[in-house]
């Protein structure tokens, strides 16, 4: 903790946090350990979300040799699951595991490093954030609140959910009563729908008792250990609202910059081989669910209709114009990803998307 | 080195290398320094294959705090690119970076940890490798070799590649002269064409002098180095042949072996990141690339037809069945491979597949 003061003091001599990466690297130990505390937006373990921030606790302990620990607290262990990047923000905790979208009052832009609708998919997002310039506008708009981002997980395309209500048509959509968060709710609403906000605990019970009709999750690892598909009779996709959303993990800067050279690489790796392990399990698990939910428990999946589709793709692209309107900082990101949604989909077109469906015919 | 030869003793007490991982962790002196070799098969820092080795040792190095070092060597640099697997093989070499079927000669089943035509994409073999019961085919496969292997980059979707005639139906093939190896090879030379072995640096001359009609090589951003577009009128896509070849870290298992937990843990750590790595870069780089040549070359993207396409993947499927008759282990890991697939390409067609239609119509 003395060391962390100092740190402090240093950081006001020099009169600005943004130029505490200048702290003399000489102050620094590199042998002194490290207990650091990490909380998240998800339950203590709960299925592929919640092993992320754990197998990255694991492999940074097991990397340094016991050198660094990270104990990992679930939503609302130390604070709220919407709490964890003003603790981090704060300092109160160093680490925080989460979803940028989750921030959109604060950091509107933070949304695009989470997933938009009909933007990239995991791969996609991948290679925007890492080697396309997203990760730099990342670490821009977040240093202001004195966080560090890295991606860390990514759930693949999640499905567009649950419904006891048939969608043949747009009409169909019309007062349709959703759960579905973000800016997929604000579509929905523009179609005619009611989006409801609900905690993912109530969800069950509210299908199940007709409070709402319908409701997104995340895809069928995660959904069938809900059970929705004891309350809901149809199966929607695909997941036009979350195409491949990327978590991230938060780092308070100033213990960030307390680090040695050593322990950012190794956070920075294992976090890295984290984000495409979680993506490896949501895969090899969704293909198994999928087989069960259909094979054992007969559960009917259901096509979006072609006209429906689009009617939310124009939404959800003005939408995103007019969001960009908004500031400087957002038009900047969606430049940027907009422009490497339109390259990437016009390469994959001919790559990968030509040959899956090749294969597939 | 002394430490080396008291491993070897070990060894040779216990009286069989598959038991080497008995030795007393308590023999291994946890900062003990380590100086290794890596070889590869391709030239020095080649754009993209080439970069990962490099990668890999600067990671390793780094999170170590220099208690590991590894020296990367190009292709006949040492050893010759296809002697990799010897060499780690043997121990003359603690490390190799290659692709697994390069080896089809010794170990015909390596060719599923690499890719084979109409097979796995990149996201769906990592997830078959990592979390599907593949990763541990592939050690039993390779521990006879004495050689543990890491998955170790991925190019994504190859294109079909570069070609001087038109192909136009199946009457198109027959005769066509093309450098393709592998399985591929196998599939051109059933449908009436005539597959060539020729090395990289051999290509562009064989095309531009009709020594050759047409050649695959990797995707846009390699291909646009080597200037193909100079030397062929037509740009084939999709590559059916190497739908998302996975590269491979060899590592000789005495040499693991002698490491202490944290440096096998930061090696298995760094590998898994380059993994990703670069995936995101090939993804960043070919979509720049393709748009290149396409826009400043003005290069003729070309679609194979459908019954063309039908024909490989027929071909290929039952190549692929007889493969797995040949023997017990080729055929536990095609059981493996096929039912992964199966599924996988079943939740991809709901998931991924689905949304990249709806987003891209």
């Amino acid at each position: 903790m003395k060391k962390i003061t100092l740190i402090f003091s240093i950081i006001f001599l020099v009169g600005c946090s943004g130029q505490s990466e200048n702290i003399d690297s000489q102050s620094i130990d590199k042998n002194e350990t490290f207990n650091w505390r990490l909380v998240t937006s998800w339950p203590k373990n709960y299925p592929g979300l919640g092993m992320a921030p754990e197998r990255i606790a694991d492999l940074v302990e097991e990397m340094s040799d016991g050198q660094m620990k990270i104990t990992v607290y679930g939503a609302e262990e130390q604070v709220p699951a919407f709490g964890v990047f003003d603790a981090v923000s704060s300092g109160s905790h160093q680490m925080g595991h989460s979803g940028g979208y989750f921030w959109k009052g604060k950091v509107p832009a933070a949304q695009f490093f989470t997933s938009v609708p009909f933007g990239l998919t995991a791969d996609e997002i991948n290679a925007w954030v890492n080697r396309g310039g997203g990760l730099e506008l990342w670490r821009e708009i977040y240093a202001p609140f004195n966080i560090y981002p890295i991606p860390a997980g990514n759930t693949g395309t999640q499905m567009f959910g649950w419904f006891n209500k048939e969608i043949n048509s747009l009409e169909d959509v019309k007062g349709l009563k959703m759960r579905i968060p973000g800016i997929g709710g604000e579509v929905l609403k523009e179609a005619g729908g009611i989006p409801v906000t609900l905690p993912g605990g109530e969800l069950f019970t509210a299908l199940q008792t007709g409070v709402i009709d319908a409701t997104e999750w995340v895809g069928p690892y995660n959904d069938l250990t809900f059970g929705f598909h004891q309350a809901a009779k149809y199966y929607y996709y695909p997941g036009w609202h979350e195409p491949g959303p990327m978590l991230e993990l938060l780092i308070n800067i100033d213990a960030w910059n307390s680090l040695p050279n050593h322990l950012q690489v190794i956070i920075e790796t294992a976090t890295k081989a984290v984000n495409q392990d979680m993506l490896d399990e949501y895969l090899a698990k969704n293909n198994q669910a999928l087989t069960e939910l259909v094979e054992v428990h007969g559960v009917e999946l259901r096509r979006l209709p072609d006209d429906v589709i689009e009617e939310f793709r124009e939404i959800s692209n003005k939408i995103l114009d007019d969001l960009a309107k908004e500031d400087e900082t957002i038009a900047k990101v969606y430049e940027s990803y907009l422009n490497f949604k339109n390259n990437v989909s016009a390469y994959h077109e001919i790559s990968e998307d030509a040959f899956v469906e090749s294969r597939n015919k």
